[in-house]
């Protein structure tokens, strides 16, 4: 990526949507993990999943709050995360996904962090401070928890004959929405040109060789690449977002402005 | 019951209360099971949910619009169930549970119904004209609810070995749930005392023998008369009441004074 300052206030919509995006996917994606707290098999997996979703969404607090910062019209992180509705919001359809079992979750998990470890690495370069300064902080803790998520992806995986074919069965549900990862418009080429953000299709290839060496050692088949749902990005969600947001949203939704 | 006219003023806590218990059992009853709308395992019954929890909406309306008026805050039916949070509902647990498979959720119709039928039976001869009028027009369509719930309970029950395990096994976890219908308050003592509601407890026998029967017919044993949840019908409820308030009142809470 190039290197040269980038003037704060250029690439503006651009930025607003890169920014929601990232967000939107840290936040949903915490979300979802958060719905297992309480609920988990074991209870150091229990922590190690509220951990996660606890680093989600504190990631969520620095993309988000840029996002409103750019945006210009005074809305904060809490604004943005409470008070939009479903096409507003722009995660991609994977991290919406019902969480299933335990395994359907930590397979979601791997194929997530797999991609959000290298499009953080590489923002740590990016041209913008600002998002450099949240992705170097971001990267440590997502680093632990691709090598958390693979580390169960295989164990389940090569674990017992029913572990296996429910981690099967959860990559093959589960692949055909990890192409809109790799997805790219007039907005990402529009930044990845500016050198703020890598190219989105420039991440498939480190992607595919993640996740190629853990399924192998997971005993695990990779489905063949077919139709790829896609819509998040730009706002079409499926019906599961709904009933995310009525959860989330409830305490602001009802109280508003409600603080501690 | 006393067939003396009510002076309308009177009671007013004591009716108020009331109207929020019967309106709330229906409203939380009829959301549960819209909740089946598009996922029933038959045409037929999909639509027979369908209109079972549109019947139960309808007398929410009804129920809810009268305690607005006893109230005389200028409160609709719209405003109670929208614009209440969980402490304020006056539903019983049972009507919260969630919904399980078709068997569990008939199950729990089944036990509601035959209580809600001999409630509204008793209710058509009250006191207070208005309450009797209400009843009069539901009765009608919860006497239909319990032929169908009945019918499909001794259906089920006395079917294959899977359905009939599963409709004993959901016979027993929503057995404890069923005291609560029986349970009575001074609020309720004071109205029954005035002719205007049936005492709770008197509802017990007729409701004894209709689910006797129909558990003979189903094959199914009658679990033994334990421990009894309660707790609805004073605002203290279960988990399950929020994610259904944060479903069911995302549209009025995101947009308020929405209207169509």
């Amino acid at each position: 990526m190039a290197t040269a300052a980038v003037d704060p206030a250029a690439h503006q919509a651009a930025l607003f949507e890169f920014l929601s995006r990232i967000g939107d996917n840290a936040l949903i994606l915490g979300h979802r993990v958060s719905e297992w707290c309480g609920h988990a098999p074991a209870l150091e997996e229990d922590i190690a999943l509220a951990n996660t979703a606890l680093d989600l969404i504190g990631q969520t607090q620095l993309w988000l709050g840029l996002a409103g910062e750019v945006e210009g019209k005074g809305r904060s992180a809490d604004d943005l995360a409470y008070l939009r509705d479903g096409y507003e919001f722009r995660n991609i359809l994977l991290v919406e996904r019902p969480n299933g079992d335990f395994g359907k979750t930590l397979m979601r998990q791997f194929l997530f962090d797999a991609w959000h470890y290298l499009l953080l690495k590489a923002l740590k370069g990016s041209s913008d401070q600002r998002i450099a300064e949240i992705a170097e902080k971001a990267f440590k803790e997502v680093s632990y928890h691709l090598d958390r998520s693979r580390d169960l992806v295989i164990r389940l995986g090569d674990g017992t004959a029913e572990s296996h074919s429910r981690m099967q069965a959860s990559l093959d549900e589960l692949w055909a929405f990890t192409g809109e990862m790799f997805m790219s418009d007039d907005l990402d080429a529009e930044l990845a040109e500016a050198g703020i953000i890598p190219a989105p299709q420039g991440l498939k290839p480190g992607w595919d060789q993640i996740v190629a060496d853990t399924l192998t050692e997971a005993t695990l088949r990779k489905p063949a690449d077919g139709y790829m749902h896609k819509g998040g990005r730009r706002g079409v969600h499926t019906e599961h977002l709904g009933f995310v947001l009525a959860e989330m949203q409830f305490l602001q939704r009802a109280y508003p402005g409600a603080t501690w």
